[in-house]
């Protein structure tokens, strides 16, 4: 299934081993039940699950024979999930910044698109993406982009988890020419990748701007059948708002409860613009609301309700949305940001405490993509997606209070493991430098390399 | 002065030099003039100051003896300046969370400060948030907070560039017990440092609602005699306002131009609340605000309204506000913050592009303080105050547009070298540690670990 599982490096040894290993950690914090932190805690895996959590020394006494990790001036976290990216853009980070939403992607995104998606744009791209996912703590991420089979080979080579958009929109691209073209495209796709455990599939209807009322029931009918969720935009913009009331007479969203979208199956990216009704409904649904608060902000969308959203009992998740309007695929930061826009926007500092910023990050996202059974939470019997952040470093001295610490004083630097399924796919350790069990930095290099000198050609 | 230059470490002979050196950067962004990207360039400095900044090869023949520091795959930037910190509330990092101001202070803040705060707090404190500025590119930072000659002693210790404001306030602390005292212990530890070319100080009334009319006029004739800048809270919460409409009949602002207080002397942190004639008002008297994102968004404060402060020609710079209430010391953060949230809450996607939100942490910082001549930017004859970037990280490629990624993609991580007044502070190479030239990692860890535990004691 990894075609470049062979590729180890002269210090990654012990890199993605999946044998009975205990995690001893200065801290566990599982996430569930939120707020809990665990001291002197180790976490045993065997092969890809999370077999107990136990204090260390009993850990030791019932498991003699088992290798040991060190972590002790770690905390151990269930693996992050970006519940909303177009990682292919990765090559495109930074491409046109500092213009709102509709002139970025109508005036530079769609024409360098137009220019360049292919195959390899969105194999590569997402590699590069999986890099910088992964070794900032991401474990899982859902994504939205054309050529999802490319989406998939990446996330493979990276040994990354992912839940894979079958995009779907009324628009020519390079990569399908109309909606039919699309979903049989990504259904397609989608059977490639059916017998790989760390890949899941949504359906990825654009926007309702970008997609028909046709479209939208051939999707609905497909999702039921096949059993998948669907991950689509709403709400970003004021003027997506206006344009529905113009061409339909009603709200997105009011389009999609009438066409019958909304349901638990429902992950919606960004929800900016909401009214109290339409928050109600989503929660009496049970949707899923994506937040993706740096992407807002940079495109001038606005704020989304979170403290509202997170009242009226959304399920709110969070995600980066793509580097070309981020300009990071860094979960730390959005958990970062989301605490503290909530308490900003809504005049609470009481609003999204740290422990619930973690949460969306976690168990909320792993709710939203119907797999919180085995992820979100470090819980016996869920796969061992685990990350190792370091909290020993001079900048975060010192701690009181450790889920404080991972949302507004750690950043992604301080990531010093990254295990999925129990393999160790990414390790930094102190003083050196991080080292990918299955990616190559030299291939990373070149395809940076490659793409800044045509992308840089076309911008000139 | 610097009583500890003499402790050096195993990999750092070559910090803290100060002679003739070519810096030979790949990129030099000098800041002046505004979105100025230079290639190939190489700053030379002499001493403590900025000699020429030249093309490479032209700085090799001019300078053929000097020494070259190779910076091929790094920018070169003016030193950071933190315009708004209290710096020995590093020890206080994550001590308090998810509270609003006033609750913050008065129930958590203010009573651990009276428990705990001593010369030596102060000292030890400001030297470990030193280390974290000085690794995270800010060179200068702007302090107020009690025993005003500690916060010298550290700064003088991490070689760091300080303006250190005298604080004043009519309450009882372990400092001083009224205004007068708080002045005169101020004014004489100011005398101590008068010759230190890196150490400036300003007066530093704590805000309008702890110090009163007659203390403001006394500080108005002080900081005219002495030549002082003023530093000071304003307008930083709603019930700030509310509580000066109360009392004076009038806001705090009005209060303060009515007093004189108004000028081009007067750094004013935070200024959430301010409406448009304020905002003129500010620019007419060419007063300096300390914006502080971060700060204000944690404590649900609010956002200020920078879009509007610049363009009513307010000079707007940028502070983190003390490790409480952040929990970083981290211009970056800011930066980027400043540069989104902007966006987000003016609705404008080009409001404070990246080129402006550097210029906030540099250039307009150094105006603030009345330093402009000899800071904030790379420019021959000013001091040699520099920060490389290294901006070959996996995580943060590729690059299009360098000031966009010194703004939107890189982070405090990626600072590789620190200069001060000509001599290497801080060092981190590639797949490294960091090293300091003139703190040792011991001392750090016996002040984060000493008080930690003494508050973690008072906490439980």
């Amino acid at each position: 299934m990894n075609t470049t599982s062979n590729k180890q490096y002269s210090s990654s040894s012990s890199l993605a081993s999946s044998a009975l290993q205990v995690l001893e950690a200065r801290w566990v914090v599982p996430v569930l039940p939120q707020g809990m932190v665990l001291e002197h805690y180790s976490v045993v895996t065997s092969d890809n699950c999370i077999l107990a959590i136990l204090p260390q020394e009993q850990a030791r006494a019932q498991y003699p024979s088992a290798r040991i990790v060190d972590l002790n001036e770690h905390v151990l976290i269930p693996g992050l999930i970006n519940l909303h990216t177009h990682a292919a853009m990765s090559l495109m980070r930074g491409f046109a910044d500092d213009k709102p939403l509709m002139q970025w992607l109508q005036q530079h995104i769609w024409p360098a698109e137009k220019h360049f998606v292919s195959e390899l744009f969105v194999r590569q791209g997402t590699l590069l993406g999986c890099a910088e996912m992964l070794a900032g703590g991401t474990t899982c991420f859902s994504d939205m982009y054309f050529f999802p089979q490319s989406v998939a080979e990446a996330a493979v080579q990276a040994g990354m988890r992912a839940n894979i958009g079958l995009l779907v929109m009324e628009l020519l691209s390079n990569y399908a020419c109309d909606a039919e073209d699309y979903l049989q495209k990504g259904l397609q796709a989608r059977d490639s990748w059916r017998d790989n455990e760390l890949l899941s599939a949504s359906l990825a209807p654009h926007a309702p701007y970008t997609v028909s009322n046709a479209t939208f029931e051939q999707i609905i009918t497909y999702a039921e059948q096949l059993g998948l969720n669907i991950h689509m935009h709403l709400h970003e913009t004021r003027i997506e708002i206006e344009e529905s009331l113009k061409q339909y007479g009603i709200r997105p969203l009011q389009r999609l409860e009438s066409l019958g979208l909304l349901g638990p199956s429902l992950v919606a990216a960004h929800g900016v613009y909401l009214t109290e009704a339409e928050m109600t409904s989503l929660a009496r649904h049970s949707c899923h609301i994506a937040h993706c608060p740096t992407s807002n902000l940079k495109l001038a969308s606005g704020i989304a309700p979170v403290d509202a959203l997170v009242k009226a009992g959304v399920n709110v998740v969070l995600g980066t949305d793509g580097a070309a309007s981020n300009n990071r695929q860094d979960m730390f930061a959005e958990m970062r940001l989301a605490a503290l826009l909530a308490k900003g926007a809504s005049g609470d500092a009481e609003s999204v405490p740290a422990a619930q910023a973690l949460a969306m990050a976690t168990i909320n996202a792993a709710k939203a993509l119907g797999q919180d059974n085995k992820l979100g939470s470090l819980e016996a019997g869920k796969y061992a997606d685990i990350v190792a952040v370091d909290l020993s470093a001079v900048e975060i001295q010192p701690c009181y209070d450790v889920i404080s610490h991972l949302v507004y004083s750690a950043g992604r630097e301080h990531v010093s493991h990254v295990w999925i399924a129990g393999e160790l796919k990414y390790q930094k350790l102190q003083g050196q430098a991080g080292i990918y069990a299955d990616i190559e930095p030299a291939e990373l290099k070149e395809i940076s390399t490659e793409w800044q000198t045509r992308l840089s050609q076309y911008l000139a």
